[in-house]
């Protein structure tokens, strides 16, 4: 393909619409599928434009579903002009929700906490939440709704910003630097006295540990993300955990939110509900510039972003 | 305590009964309460007598639950006499099953291996089952109802005897001797060429890593036991599994047959009717004589045992 190619306008045939390029979404699982090997989903090819969320506006419609002016969120290619024959597009509302909203807390991320905490933690009221990545796009959405629910929530994140965002912003109890923490169990134990009953993990390895050493009885483990394993070349190795899940009879549990696909919407209409209720908040970063996207993707494994990162095209 | 006091015949109180110990079951559970550290169970104290699953006779009664003759089920000491206040003593009748199977198929074990795949491996028609510690009390149970489900069924064991024994008698379609196979991981795909849908795991360690290598997506993974760990003295490592996990949407859960307890009579009454059917079958290892029970124990963990080891006094 040339470079040239991710700039084209094609027309849209009969049933298709043509699709302008407006918010992408950056997010750390796209790594997994530079991997040529199996997974939930296919890996990327390569010389063919890599694909995520994206909301885009269609600007000429040859489709009864779409109109032009709509605006859509789906799967889409890494381009600023695409058609499409509508499948698996979504028509958003920008006047309920601004749109790169649609990427994150009313999109995949949004949905991931809530159904990763509804299906698999089981959170109820009263019990301790413990969240790593807590400033990210995810953790920030994970620790409100553990507020919502009544819980203790403590977020573990890598600046003493971010602690400070996430417990002055998102209003997690209790926070923890993991960077600059040398023994990362003690200071789980002493921020949570009770014990953890849910870790939502996003991180895996080192900080996963720490969070297995506080587990509760039928404590639940949501297997979220592993960010810390993805850039890794050889196999990673660790204490083993599986004593531990005897002895405290716990679950841990690996999820994509497309396993829950037919939960979307009841999810996104609850946490539409949360936002407008203004029980929920959430913080964006927005690159600006189509050209700006890989790098803006790198960034995401350094931390640069606060909260979910966007590139507005 | 005195070595004597096991030996010693009590006068049993008002309510309690006076008991006669017949059957005692060794288990490899018992080495956990051996450590002094938190688990599911409390630790065994010094000079206290050890306890375990027991078949005793009721010889005197001054309860009016039970009767002279009666023979009783419970959690109760290695002595061969003890009175008993008749807490979580249940009654079970040698005319339906010989004794020594309420400590095995119809036992603990056998519910061990019925609500294990029951509540967490949720096995379905046509799915492979793998298991580890096969020719073991639960293990083999497990394959059998493996088959019963109409699944395909592989079982590692550390003997080539035990393979047959797993394949012959309880009608495992394959097996894997872990102690002559090189490359366990390669084994388990070969033995199941559509992975592994369920992995009722005894055993923990390595075994558990080749199961891993092979699960499928939305696979799960039973942690019933880690006896490949129990003696350990340093803290095992091992290859870290979270990113597995997620990619594949895998469920791993540890358990304490004590958390279903509310299911075990209709487990009881399930397996108690396929023994009637002749569609389970069980091996026993009877050790005679109260002395023996320690070095009884001890040669589980040298695999000494086919199927339930029980000591008779």
């Amino acid at each position: 393909m040339g470079s040239g190619d991710v700039y084209k306008r094609q027309t849209p045939k009969d049933g298709e619409v043509l699709l302008k390029t407006k918010y992408v979404s950056v997010d750390p699982y796209l790594r997994g599928r530079m991997r040529d090997e199996k997974s939930y989903i296919e890996p990327f090819q390569l010389n063919e434009p890599v694909e995520s969320g994206i909301i885009a506006e269609v600007i000429e419609s040859n489709s009864d579903d779409f109109k032009k002016g709509d605006y859509v969120n789906g799967m889409l290619q890494w381009k600023q002009f695409q058609t499409s024959n509508g499948k698996g597009l979504q028509k958003v509302d920008g006047s309920k929700a601004p749109l790169s909203a649609y990427l994150g807390v009313l999109g995949l991320t949004g949905i991931t906490a809530f159904l990763g905490l509804k299906k698999i933690g089981k959170l109820e009221k009263g019990e301790t939440l413990l969240v790593s990545g807590a400033s990210g796009a995810v953790g920030t959405v994970v620790g409100q709704i553990g507020k919502i629910k009544g819980c203790k929530v403590v977020g573990i994140a890598g600046t003493d910003e971010k602690i400070k965002t996430i417990k002055e912003k998102f209003h997690f109890d209790e926070g923890i630097n993991y960077k600059t923490t040398e023994d990362m169990s003690k200071a789980v134990a002493t921020a949570c006295p009770n014990g953890v009953d849910v870790y939502f993990d996003n991180v895996g390895g080192e900080i996963l540990d720490a969070a297995m050493a506080n587990i509760n009885r039928k404590g639940r483990i949501v297997n979220c993300g592993a960010i810390s394993l993805y850039n890794e070349t050889k196999r990673p190795t660790g204490p083993r955990h599986e004593t531990t899940l005897i002895k405290k009879s716990v679950l841990m549990q690996g999820f994509t939110v497309r396993d829950f696909q037919e939960e979307f919407g009841e999810a996104v209409q609850q946490l539409a509900t949360w936002l407008q209720e203004d029980k929920l908040t959430y913080t964006e970063t927005i690159v600006e510039g189509f050209d700006e996207i890989p790098q803006a993707f790198i960034d995401l494994f350094d931390g640069k972003n606060k909260g979910k990162m966007i590139v507005k095209v």
